[in-house]
């Protein structure tokens, strides 16, 4: 689990969003936490109200302190909070053996030299969830607590910085505090994915009380990328705000893909173990068995996995509801576990081992992320008999974790009309009892390849704002082809919007603080302010350039769109001197 | 009113969305109309099912057969619809007056060379209001109706291409017949925007009940942009499916550049009026009057614009509302008039007048889009009581041009969070009986500038599935610069896909078929079918080639999304064999 940052050849690094600088926020009940911001300064006059906002950072460390790559901060302090609870060992893992780490590393010794000792429980589930339900707050939820609180830290009431206390009435003054996180994950309404093997991590909380999250998916395939492409989207995709990122890779070199990405990464890690398992079996659905699923689930989880995407719920009875079907089964694993129970006249094994699975993740603390393997794949398809019959058996396995106190969030469609899609999460609520949902967009329409990040970023803003608590990100290059760096970028933002969006509109508290602020550099002209507070201060500001480059525009009342004469707010200054 | 077709160095001319070609459908009451639409012919198995889907198609007659240019046909046929009716008078209009072509065209000797002689009504109204309201479907009503039944129209139920006439069973299954077209635009609940000096035009209808429409802003400012860019981006925003455009020019050659746009568009146009006669007066808005607006609006008629955004609304009991706003006023034109009501302390002109500019437009069929001068301009300001106000105000001036047979819709914001957006459209419908929305946008976070497009667009699709008849695009320029001809695109094609997304949701019959022949296709690893049917062919065509540019990848069965092995669709068709 130590740090594998030799490579260095990423475009990304060290280039933080401009405009802004990391700060850190202490902890209260652990003083020694340091929770990540971007804090933008604005050039307001002096009394005129707020004078600079903090937003969430997920960059992690390789972005911090305005380009000084790979300080460590927040590597060592987690592996401290896992230590200081006492109740995991470390062990010679399956991934420390000789040949394993020979076939892994095969292309990448460095990688292999670095590999060190995982750890796991001694005995109880080591799960955020348990010490929750046992009242617990650990480091993760205050971390988490402050870090939903960015949108209310602005100057009157921010924490205050590094390692000095707050005061009493400044905490009154939190909407979220550790002690409300720790009550929705005991509730299994909130979850935290926090593998205590991926040390590297900075926690994030999923729920639908919080800011909604955004998860990219990168990870090469057969076909296109390699390991050190996947390094750059992971640092290019949180530099941008992604929340998590799934590692989807398929083919060569999946173990070490995920090993560089992990090691590298501040934001927690989710995947389909499923995918390494049929690499295992030569990529024949019906040679898998329980055996090597649980091996791989181990395997990741010694790693340092952080959530696992397991489609337990494509039980055999509901695959012919799902032949009728205009675009059939379009979930990967879905098809893969589908093949598997028709080939065996089975019950599908993640089914049946379910509470196996469990017991092999409480140890670590990997969270469920239970696939909706039979979700549509076309408008067509939505709310059918299948998706939903597939539903509710992701109702009846998130009280089965619950049972084993581990986390679970359930993943939904997909492609879903704007009619259909409040059902969505109506439904899943009730089913899951709350469960965190996460979904892929949804699309709300099939004819738009090429820019399905903007027809999935429609489904994804209104889902969210139903309560969905994470949107998993579309990419323009979707139904098409794997996604590069810029299609990564693209997608990010695209849901940023979307998530946003949601937040504004579920009246979470401050989270117009941004947009009022934007909004009132826009009307005072200050050009500079208005680029900064942008998701992507780089591109506002390159479009500004384009038609007027020159540096005094930047104080212009007026840009190229109206021209000086036909500036609306600039006649609305005026009005004010007649009124 | 001529054709000023001469100019011809426009690279979107003659270039054809590609993978479709260009059909005519005839009328039924009205034979020799040819109503465009695109077909789309699929590579599917004899006997299948569908084999072509068609689509409406804005692009005009330049882009007709396959890239022939300049082919004439509406506009000759459009003359004789407005000759037949008999009603109408050519006489000696303003802008054939010698001094103001001089000055119109001083540039463009050719265009001025071209103008002749308008044409306006004897004595009844000349509108399709008027006509509706009598009993009389026009050929325009037919027009639209037809166009409206794209959907409908496969192999089994389409009309019969060209001269031959429909049978009484085809007619019946028509959705949308020219009777209630008729009904819809005498209640108001619909417009046919086609002035008629707009020989050029092939109409279109905007009405909740109908498809929902699509608005593209062009126009240069004073400080970007030429007459030949501007026209480029009307050929290259019709080429990707915008049913309207408007005309908001300011600056120079503010005439010239409407002319050639409006002699060279097949959709309606629209302007704001307000912005040249603000330009004839020096750019002080304090030094309009009546009659160089009326002169001004006049001057538009006669040259053929279809709607005009009228500032009627923003009266001067409404502009206190306002101040205390975080972006104050952010209409061009709502800026404007509230600066001459608080400089003259009187009432708006265009609301005292109101019934001036009726008897006007309604002897060329101008349609008025009541422009929302108090709309706000970031989410904060939304639904407040000065936005509000005007829309009360919106409602009774519906009313009153309804009482002269004057075609109306009504804009709407703006700015507006996701929980807000559909209590805009519920209180429009009520105050304003059901004229059509007109929307921009509306954006729906202030943090997206770059991406403005997409923030809207989400905003768009909702308040177009709860009612509104048209979206005005918004492009990734928003709120930076003057937009260019590829944010043109990226505007149109993101709205598109809002306006889709909520005819689906609507619940049109038939609006789903082309994502259904999509999916399909995408379920066969039909790939040229996939990207034909898309609303860009060339850009998803261009995204799948960049990992997999072989031609035999077209009939690949997988894509680099996922590679050979990991391909759901490719599992799903083995399950079928299975069960």
């Amino acid at each position: 689990m130590s740090d594998i940052g030799t490579m260095d050849p990423i475009s990304a690094r060290g280039a933080s969003v401009s405009g802004s600088r990391k700060i850190y926020l202490s902890g209260n009940l652990y003083p020694l936490l340091r929770i990540p911001f971007r804090e933008i300064s604005l050039h307001t006059a002096p009394g005129s109200g707020v004078n600079s906002i903090l937003v969430s950072d997920t960059s992690g460390p390789s972005m911090e302190l305005d380009g000084q790559t790979n300080v460590d901060h927040s590597r060592a302090a987690r592996r401290a909070w896992v230590e200081r609870r006492d109740d995991t060992l470390v062990y010679q893992g399956a991934i420390q053996d000789a040949v394993f780490l020979e076939k892994s590393f095969a292309k990448f010794p460095d990688l292999a030299k670095n590999v060190c000792s995982p750890r796991k429980s001694k005995s109880n589930a080591v799960t955020q969830m348990y010490y929750a339900r046992k009242g617990q707050i650990t480091e993760e939820m205050e971390y988490v607590a402050i870090r939903e609180n960015a949108r209310l830290a602005d100057e009157e009431n921010r924490y205050a910085l590094n390692n000095s206390k707050r005061s009493q009435s400044e905490s009154r003054m939190l909407e979220i505090t550790p002690e409300f996180v720790r009550q929705q994950v005991a509730l299994g309404v909130a979850i935290i994915p926090a593998n205590i093997n991926h040390v590297e991590l900075e926690p994030t909380i999923i729920g639908r009380n919080f800011s909604v999250k955004v998860n990219a998916n990168i990870g090469n395939s057969a076909v296109s990328s390699s390991l050190e492409e996947e390094l750059d989207k992971l640092l290019w995709a949180t530099k941008w705000g992604a929340d998590t990122v799934m590692d989807l890779s398929t083919g060569e070199d999946i173990h070490a893909t995920r090993e560089i990405l992990i090691r590298n990464s501040a934001v927690p890690i989710g995947t389909v173990p499923l995918y390494q398992a049929l690499e295992k079996v030569g990529g024949i659905a019906e040679d898998l068995t329980w055996d090597i699923f649980a091996e791989t689930l181990i395997e990741q989880a010694e790693q340092g996995v952080d959530y696992f995407t397991i489609h337990a719920g494509v039980r055999i009875a509901h695959i012919p509801l799902a032949m009728d079907r205009v675009t059939g089964i379009v979930s990967r694993g879905g098809s893969i576990m589908a093949k598997w129970c028709l080939t065996h006249h089975k019950e599908n094994f993640l089914y049946t081992h379910f509470e196996d699975m469990c017991e092999i993740m409480k140890a670590y603390d990997v969270s469920f992320s239970l696939g909706d393997g039979l979700r549509p794949g076309s408008v067509a398809d939505a709310n059918d008999r299948a998706q939903f019959a597939e539903l509710e058996t992701l109702g009846e396995l998130t009280k089965l974790a619950w049972s084993h106190d581990v986390q679970v969030m359930v993943e939904g469609p997909g492609h879903v009309p704007l009619n259909l899609i409040k059902e969505n999460v109506d439904l899943q609520t009730e089913i899951c009892s709350g469960a965190p949902f996460y979904t892929l967009g949804p699309l709300v329409t099939d004819i738009s390849p090429g820019y399905d990040h903007i027809s999935s970023a429609i489904g994804a803003a209104m889902i969210a704002w139903h309560g969905t608590a994470m949107l998993c990100y579309v990419t323009p290059k979707e139904h098409l082809g794997l996604p590069d760096r810029d299609d990564v970028k693209q997608g990010v933002i695209a849901y940023k919007i979307a998530a946003h969006a949601a937040d504004i509109a579920k009246g979470l508290p401050g989270a117009r603080d941004r947009d009022d602020a934007l909004s009132k550099a826009r009307f005072d002209f200050r050009w500079q302010d208005q680029f900064n507070l942008s998701l992507d201060p780089d591109t506002a500001r390159e479009f500004h350039d384009e038609t007027l480059p020159a540096e005094a525009a930047k104080d212009a009342s007026f840009c190229s769109m109206c021209g000086p004469k036909f500036c609306s707010m600039n006649i609305s200054h005026d009005l004010a001197k007649l009124i």
